[in-house]
Formats: C-alpha cells, structure tokens, sequence
C-alpha cells in the first residue's frame, strides 16, 4: 500500500479502496470507523492513508468561572475522554470553585523552540561561536523571520558540552503552536548561519533540548508553549459541604505529596492535570503527543490561619492552538468555538480556560483522595472498568 | 446543569437536552459533534454528561511485521492523528523494517501500581512496619485480591523518609490498564492492614510515587504497565536506499542526542515516541492522558562494523488494554480488533505491535534529522500546518 | 617521577627526595606540608608519591544529645573545615536540639553496590539472562562471597534495556565503606557467571548504575551506604529563645524551598547537609569525594497545632566507615576515638552520630534563613573570607 | 562549652584547655590531632572551638601537560587523600595524556549565585514584579555591588510557580568562590528592592535554586562556579601500550555507561571525576563540601575512524577559589603556590589544572575498566582497605 498525497487520495472512492482492503484483510466490518461527518478533502493536511475516524465521546463539565486577563466568565467545557468519572470528578471541582469566586489565571510566559546543536572543531571554537550568535541575532531573527508570517525568534539559549553549542531558539508563534514553524525557521537560520560560520563543522536540527513530546527539566524551567497559572482560594466549608472533605487534611495530603513527588522523580507534584488537559485537547483538536510535556506541573498550596486554602498549580509547557493543525477540523472547531476561541486570537483565551479547569480537578481528586471516597467514585461511575 | 448518572442520563432526549443548552448558550450548531454512529446508552460507563463525539482522523500505516513472542505477522496499524506526515513517517519507517525482517519485541516486565503513603509515628516504627509488611504480604495478598478476578498483587515495593513509608502495590491486571483495579484492591488492602496494625497514624491511597498520568524516573526504574523492548537491524544500504540517509550519520547524530538528553534532564533520550504511541491509543480506547508516563523510552543504538544499525527502544512504562474503558466503544473495538487484539489476551499482542510501530518512527524520523529532509517533508505534508 | 609502589616508597628518604624535587621546581618551601606526626610508612596503603600532608583545622562541636539505636548519649563533634562560621552553626543547632530532648536516630537500610551491565544477543536474552541469575542467586553469593571476609551479597537488582541487562549487586559490607571489597566480590561473581552462562557476549564491572562518587536518583531511592534518618520535635520556645526564630516562619520557608527544589532538580530539599558530612568525613578519614552521594537529603517536617515543630532529615546514601580506607591514619582514627566508634561495630553508632549532627545543622541555618541574620552571621565569624 | 569568637579563643592556651577537655572526656590522647605547625591565630576566621588539625596524606601526581588559555605548561598536582591508587590512577592517565600532547582547557562560564524567592499576592504580581526587576536592574546592580569590592552582578535568572518568583542572582567574585560575598551582596539588594517595591509579601534569601552544596539539575544547565571543559585526542596506540587497553572498547563501554547513567538519573555520565576534585580541593583548601555540586560533569567521547579516542569532560559546577576560605591555611597555600596559583588572578589557571587532571583521572579508570584490570589495581596499591 502506497502513501499518496496526491489530492485524489482524499475522494471517497480512495478512502473506499482502502476501507475496503481492511475489510478484506482483517474480516473488522468498521461499521463506525466510517462514519464521518466530513467530507475527506477537510482532512487532507491532517492525516495520510486516511480510513474513517475514532469517534471519542464529548461530556461536558461546567460552568467553569474564569476570572483572567483573557478568559473572564463561564464556560462550558467539552472533555473527550472514556475513562469514566472523569468529567464528573472535574465538573464537581468546578462547582466548589465556582462558589468561591472561581479561577484567576495569569499566562507566564510563552515560547517555543527548536533545539540545533552545531559541533564545533573544540570547545573553545564552540564558546566563540556562542558569542557570535550573540552579536548577530538581529540577522539571524530575520533569516528565521523570512519563512513565517507569525513566528517571532524571542532569543537563542546557550548550553555547552564538549565540543558542542547547544541551543533553543525560542520564538512565539501566534495561535498556532508552533512546532512546525519552528522547525522551518530554525533550519532556514541554521542554513544562514552555516554559510557565514565555516567553523561549524555540522549540525543536527534538533538534538533532544527542545524536548518535542517528551517531558524535560529543561522545559518545567524554560517553557514550552504557555506558562499559565491558575489560582483559586477556597473556604473550609465549601470543602466540606460540596467535596465532604476539608482543607487541613488537604495541606497534611499535600506534604506527603510533595515530598513523595520529590523522591519519585515526577514531573508533576499535583494529581493528575494530564487527564483534564488530554480530554480538552482531544475535543478540541490539539496535538495530544504533547501531553508528555504538558502533564509537568508545579503545586503549590497553603493552609491559611482562618482554614481557608490556597490553590494554585502552574503548568510550565502548555502547548496549546487555536489555529491550524487539528484546530479545523469539524468537531474540533465546533468545540473550540463552544469555548470562543476558534482561530485568531483565541490561543490566550483557551490557555487560561484550560488551567482553570486543570485547577478544578486537582482540587477534586486531591479531596477524594483525603476523603477516602476516590475509590467508591470509580465504583459508582466507572461501571464499565475492569 | 447536574450531573446525572442514572440510566435515563443516557438517553437520546437526555443528551439532545444537553446539545441544546450549548447550542443555545454558545450559538454553535453542532453539526458535527452530534454525528456519532451509536446508542448513547454505549458511553454509559465512559463518560458524564455526554453531549456528541470527537471524530478524530485515522490513518492507517503497515504493513508493520513483527516477530513478536506474541505479535506474529503483518499488521496494518491504525493511527488517530490530525498531525500531518505522521502517518506517513511511521509508514515510511515500517517499509525500512519491513525490508530489513522486522521488528523484533519482548516484553520485559509487567506491573501496575497503587502507592499509598502510611505515616507512622516515627522512623523507627515505619521501619517495623515495613517488616511487618513483609511477614503479612500473603494476607495482604488475599484482602487486594478479594476485589478483582484478574488484578493480582505481585508485590510492595517500600521506600522510607521521615516517619513516612511510601509503598508501590505492584499488580498483574490481565488484559485491563488496571489503574481502576490496583485503586480499589489496595484500598482494601490498606483498610485490612490498618485494623490490624494500629500504629498507623494515617495513609493516603496515592502519594506521587505511582505517578498515574505523569512522568516519573520510579517508573522509568521500575516500570508502570508494561516494559517492552523493540529491536531491529538494518543495513546501511536500506537507510540509503528508502530513507536517503546513513546509518553513520545517524549514529553520530545519536550521540549528540544522547548527551542532549541527559544534559535537558528529558524522559525519553530518542525521538517522538508519544507520537505514534498516542495515536494508537486515541483510535484504539486507550486512556491518551497516560502518554505523560508512556512518553519514556531508552534509546540505545550501535553502528556494526559492516555499517549495519542495531537499534532498540524500551518503553518502561507502556499502558495499555485491550478490554475495559474505551477499548469497547464501537470506533475504538473496531481498531483493536484490526490488529486482532480486542479483548482477552489480546494486550500482549497490542503491546508488541505498538512497540514496533515506535521503533519504525524513531528511525523514519531519526532518519529525516540527519538528511535535512525533516522540515521539508514537513512542507510537503503537513499543509494545513502553520 | 615513577609511581613507586614498593614498601621503600614510603621511607624517610623517598619522601625526602620529592619533597626536594617540588622545592626545586616550584620555589615552595613546604614549611607545613612536610610537617607530619607520623612515619610515612603509616600511608603506605592509603595515597601514593606521598610528599606531606594538608593540615586542616578542626573544631569541636557540641555536645550532641543522640536517642539512637548505637549512638545513646553525649557527643563532641570533630569537625575539619575552613568555612568560618560552620563550627559555630552547628554547634548552636545542637544546643537547640539538646535542651528540646536531642535527636532521635534510626538506620533504616543499609547496601554498598557494584553495577555490572551484562551485553546479550537480545532482549530477549536479557530477560532470560536475568531469570538465570535469581535461580543461581545462593551459587552466585557464594562466588562472591569467597574474596570477602566481611562483604555479604544482599540481592541483586535488575534494570533492562535494549539488549543490556544492568544490574546492581547489593552488599551489607560490616564496618568498611565497601567500594573496594564489592568490586573484588562482583568481578569473581562476574567471571563465575560468565563462565557458565555463555550467551553473555561481554560485561563491564561499572555502567553508571553504582553510582559511586556521583549523585543519582537510583540510590536516593534505593540506598547507598546508609539510610539513615534523624528526628526531632522542637517548641516553638526554643526556637525563639536561642534561635531568634519562630517555627511557623521556618514552615512557611519550607513549603518554598520544597518547591524551589523540585523545580530545580536537586538531590536535596533541606538546607546544606553535605557541610557537616563533609567537615566528619575528613576528621574522620573517610573519603570525602562520597559527598557526591552523601549530599542529598530528604527533609520532611511539621508544624504541630501547639506551634512544636516535627523535623526530620533522612539520607538515603551516608557512605561510611570505621574501619579501613583512611580510618586508620594518626589523626583521624583520634577523631573516630573521640566518638567512640574506631574499628569494629563502630559504623551503626558513626552513622546515628552524622545524621544526629546533620539535623542540627539544618535547623540552625534554617532558622537564620528566616531571622535574616544568616548573612550577619556570616559576617561575625567569617572574616577572613571575601 | 561555649563559643567564643573573641580573638583570645585562639590562643594556645584557649586551644590546650579544649584538648584537655577531649582528654579527659573522652581519654584519647590526641597525640596527632594537636601536632599542627602554625600559630592559632591563623585559622581565626576559618573554624570555631578549634583543638588542632586533620593531616591528609598528599600525594603528587605528574607532570599533567595543560594546553589551556590560563594554564600553560607542566604541573605537579597535590592530590589529598588516603584513597589508595587515587593518586596512582591519576598519575598513569597524565602519562598517557603527555603523551598525547597534553590536555585542552576552556572556561565556558563562570558565575556564583545567591537564589531569593519573593512571595507576592498572586501570580499576576509576580509578572510585574518579574518585569520590574528587569527595568531596575541597573539600581539593583548598584545595591548589590555596594557590599563587595570583587563581586559583579551578571543578570537575574526568574523562575514563576504559584505565587512566588524564584530568582538567582548571578554574580562573578574574582579569585573567590563567592558564597560569602553573594550572600551579603543579594541580601542588600533584597533590601533595596523590598523597600521599593511594597507588593513583595516577603522573602527568602535562599530557596534551593542556587543548590550550594547540592546537586541540581539547574547547576548543571546554568553553571555555579566555573563551567570548564578539558578535552583531549588520544592514538589507540597509547592507549594500548600505556594503558593496556583500546579505544574500541572504550567507546563501547562508554555507550553502555551513558545508557545507564540516563537510566539511573545520575549527575554525571563519566567515571569518578569527583575523586581527584576531592583531592586536589582539601590539598589546596578549598571547600570540599562543594564536591556535591562539583561532582556533576558531561562526558562526550568519540571513536574516530583512525582508531584515535576524542574525550572530553566538561565540569558545569567547578567551584575554586584562590583567595579567601580556606586558601590562605599554611598547608593549602603552599599547595596552591605549588602550582602557581596562590591569590590574585590565579583562579583561572587553577581551574584549568583541576580540568585537565580530572580528564587524566577518566581516562585511567575508563581504561582499567574495559581492560578487567581495574580491581587488581585496587589489590596491588589499596593493602589497607577491606
């Protein structure tokens, strides 16, 4: 079976060629497989050797109150997701948040990289070199700058092994996320660089420090897409009225967390954000690989004196669109728009939407852990797991 | 709006309930969300508050070929993406293997865990405890065990700090993840533990050291689902011919990875292994979120004499099922059952097939990094990308 | 200059003629260096090329108020450092602890590794291999065992990946440190498995498994050395009255030194623990280049209803000795004396001394930290320092 | 026993009565501990309650071939410690690297850090305040440097979590390795700051995110103290006749050890360089609880088609000074003058010598490994050690 990119590998009667082949080859009727909504051409720069669609179910959690700089009121959040209870335990979060006043979000910062390492003849060529990027980055943003419309070169960091210069190229990308402009900026830079640096004697455009779908320390301090903040302060009594828990046991759960985290070496001292962040991301048509990144978050918590607690948890790697990749895609937009955020100027919105709703559902199962209800919540919910 | 968990939530005018509240709140017309193949009443253990589905894009890559102990054969695998060349690289490295034999894969080990944290009143009493532990594990045993018909408890790893003792419960689950299973089974463990065992002060069920749907060096060491290897061979005259590239460039490349790696503090010294990882779970039911810890791999690579490339990834921590959460949905059961693996003892066939397919994009992609061809396969593919 | 290793090395004479042979290179007068108590005989096992030594001074800290196991009672503390103000800051923290009942010590585990990684034709071997090895565990124990009086091989860990079989031969090693006597046991267990297991293609004695003389995440968890935890609850009084310091400032401090570094991924969330380590360690002779591992910590602590503050500091790798390596030298077997653990059975009651003289430490910076007269403090006793 | 910090606790006599009190207390006679060859008075500023010195047997290793910016030429390096074979070990790898042509040295960074986090009411207010710090760096500058004569402050590093900014404040100190004079010049600027900008809640001076006298990752990436890389090329021929080994098995064990070191979460993916640090820091008074930081170090090593072996390490943590701490104690600077690098301006060529002895000792225990010979050597030279 070929890969054809010809636009006729999106009719119908390619796609039927090879739903047929499967059919015949494995006797699986795909009776739902295919059926889609769209027609195939919509997916033409989505997916090769397309066949039909997995069709995830959508529950949905809210009213979320956000109180940002650019997600401001409620929302109603859409969770593609089968793991049962999930969007119960979030939309139950959202509710004891929502009676205290709701979510602050604040984005931190904002990049994305591509990560080229250049070999030098020795370190001491590979220290000069760090210092000619330094003078000509002007030049170089331009040279980067020449192949897309939004990206922006913030800045190049530096770290040196060896006879090596590695670098990040941070860039802010606009409502996309970015890899893929990154990709084609970077190595247009990397080629400018190379003809004017004859020193270089090779590089490779991408040497593990930009961390693509994986999680790194590097990026839980750096960022990779958004650094947003989600902040809550809760009372006591509404812990212990809507999440029959309280805030003491919550701070006393917290410190065995952290320190449990500490010494397992997690990327995360908090719950479980990853399960929030990958059902939106799957309604809503982002690049669900960067879960790896986007699961790093930082806890912090504190018990004040009159028992009310403070919340907040800090994703650092964030990497969200609200425009290109899957972001177009029939259902995928159709929940985007649910949100507001569709397209232009839309990505900060979506950011801050996210961190709230990640807020709520470490908020709920951080006080089903305490109240020792996580448990029978699966068992009340999750009637079709093993 | 309430969360609703009775059968009746699962309706057709429940859910058209739902559509309509969004529809009117949000103006969207949800012509595609509302388009799914099935009876409500399917997602009734999946999800809450059921609104439509997600129809995410599926690509089909193969012929894989697998000599697996228990992948056998050919299989054409499919991938749930909107990432466009994704299908296609995978594809591309799949045609490389494919010339060379196959993909070799093992399966290492096998555990699934719960980790509660029991405070003492002192190190020295954690220390007895975890010595009491020790002499008990067989009643222990048996209180987990009286919970589940497939979860079987293999074990208790214990690690000390303070007057903590933090605990792994390492099980089997069968053919399930299991992450529901191992919840419930040591929550009757640790209530059987604590009527017997009063110097417990307090334990809560989960303390980061399983670290569910995050990252973690524990699980790198110790594994979290499944540890699988994936080996191959390949002449340096397939990666010239099929992929324009060399193995001594690659293996060269490799080593500023490696170092890159290690330096950037990453999860995963190889490529984008969440890729197609993600994309098989997304068309096949799998739980996406788990991708923060299955995100980890071992790359190790050697350069033969005769220009060959051995290359093998191990993924520590790959968690996958082939019966219960969505693995029955209609879409998800149709692509597990492509590959011939739905249901019972269907997950060791699924493992090593998803294994092979890592290692066949590690090289598609290892291979684009180092021809200079990987932006521009960009270009050509991914053209709904920004 | 050769490296001679013959008995007449050591003589008066041989020592003489480098001595003279650096005056005359280098213009130095060695007026300290060569002033040595003791004949050069003495290290004859212990350096090689001996010219002199360096003197460094050691001051005396305590008295030390240890609720062990081994250690029961009062200690003075020699400590051997150049860093004005370290003494002093100990000393202070143990006068603290003292009148608050003194320190409550517990050993919790106790391994010293060699980490041979076996090569095999395939993971699959690995995996096989690795099953061989727990079957012929008691003949592999005997085989190391036969070069050792006091080394015992505890267990072997195992860690696949790719086609390697890494694995860390664990051993309880009596009053030595162990380093040396374990390489010697696992290289004849090596040798004895290589020859009965033919499949292995090779092996090397070290694969950055041990660890030794660095820092890693696998014997934070699983030990190297010692684990060893020291406790104390301290009221609030005290901390007020003799530390100008309150425990809910030193609590809030935590909370964000905990978060400060499990962002910035160190081997220690206290204070500065490998200070004191570091300052015994050349008192004692043992090898201070073991601070590597002996630097991290663990710090868990509570801020009780009554203002009392739960510390604790646990040390997952204290790499000690009372018997051979340096121990035996003039002035630090004085210095083993002085506590009463020189030489047989003398390890456990050293152990419980460290970790009670750590926690001091760390509560007497801790408190400066947050009284802001850490830096004052600095200034009154550091005055020669820049 | 008090302290005393009066000039008069460093008289004799001051001196004798503590020695007396050990005598009687604890009845060893300290017939070496008190043989010391300076006046008290001079360790007035190093160490409180002193009672006399611990005497670390030095060997001399040489001459060690430095092709550095700094350091030119041959040198004799004092190594202390009463490891046997240490010096030994490191003595065959400078013959080998002579041989070779010498090693060669680069400083890539140089900067010493005090870390304050600042609790601000919200996140969004430490943006600001993160903003603001940049606008009044110039003052900030100015506050900080008032202090010091030596010490410059480079920039601020921010980290964001919660409602706290991290910072480090980067600083170059001269010939001192500057804990002291960054700890003053960063309070001072916290002060300055703290009255100017209200919003700051409070502070802390230090949040381990400067890591002194730990290992970080942050370190590792960002440098504390000198950041230096020695590399060196090497026929297969010496290495063959020196060391009784070859460049092939060398580069094959490296792989395996850089595998594992990944695997393991370990700081450092070379041998031992920890132990000639060790060394040469207590010879030449230095602070060797740094060993933590200093312990971490890069290895890139390269199998040239000729057979040749390109090392190199780079050490990202080195911290040394030739001024200030323990430099001026008689023993240490009469190690220090040994090579040329006693006071002013001599910190540069003193890490450079530290670089290139730390490759040597690589080299030598890299080669002992493969070639099996490794714990004969430690039979042959380490007699006294079990």
């Amino acid at each position: 079976m070929e890969v054809l990119t010809e636009a006729d590998d999106y009719t119908h009667e390619a796609v039927q060629i090879r739903q047929d082949f499967v059919r015949e080859r494995t006797g699986v009727s795909l009776s739902h497989v295919t059926r889609y909504s769209f027609d195939p051409k919509v997916v033409g720069g989505n997916v090769e050797q397309f066949v039909g669609v997995a069709q995830v179910p959508i529950g949905l959690a809210g009213p979320l109150l956000v109180n940002g700089e650019h997600a401001r009121g409620e929302y109603y959040v859409p969770m593609a997701t089968a793991e049962g209870t999930l969007v119960a335990s979030y939309n139950r979060g959202m509710r004891l948040v929502y009676e205290a006043g709701g979510v602050t979000t604040t984005i931190m910062a904002d990049h994305m990289q591509r990560a080229p390492a250049f070999v030098m003849p020795s370190a001491r060529e590979a220290r000069a070199f760090a210092g000619w990027l330094d003078e000509h980055l002007p030049e170089i943003k331009e040279a980067a700058e020449s192949t897309t419309r939004t990206g922006k070169l913030q800045g190049i960091e530096k770290y040196t092994a060896g006879r090596m210069l590695y670098t990040r190229f941070n860039y802010t990308t606009g409502d996309a996320a970015g890899q893929n402009l990154t990709g084609k900026a970077t190595q247009e830079a990397c080629r400018w660089i190379r003809a004017r640096y004859p020193a270089v004697e090779h590089y490779i455009l991408e040497s593990n420090f930009a961390t693509d779908k994986k999680s790194s320390q590097v990026n839980m301090l750096h960022t990779r897409g958004k650094r947003v903040t989600a902040e809550a302060t809760i009372p006591n009594e509404l812990f212990r009225r809507i999440m029959r828990s309280d805030t003491a046991l919550m701070f006393r759960a917290r410190q065995i967390s952290n320190l449990g985290g500490f010494m397992s070496g997690v990327n995360n001292n908090g719950a479980h954000s990853a399960n929030g962040i990958t059902a939106i991301f799957i309604a809503t048509g982002q690049d669900a690989a960067n879960v790896a990144e986007s699961s790093a978050a930082y806890v912090h918590a504190e018990l004040r004196p009159n028992g009310d607690y403070y919340y907040s948890v800090t994703i650092p790697s964030l990497i969200v669109a609200t425009y290109g990749g899957g972001t177009g895609l029939p259902t995928q937009r159709e929940c985007l728009e649910m949100l507001g955020c569709y397209g232009k100027d839309g990505v900060r919105v979506f950011t801050e939407i996210i961190a709230a709703a990640v807020l709520c559902g470490e908020l709920s199962l951080g006080s089903a852990i305490v109240s020792e209800e996580w448990v029978e919540a699966h068992d009340l919910y999750g009637r079709n797991r093993p």
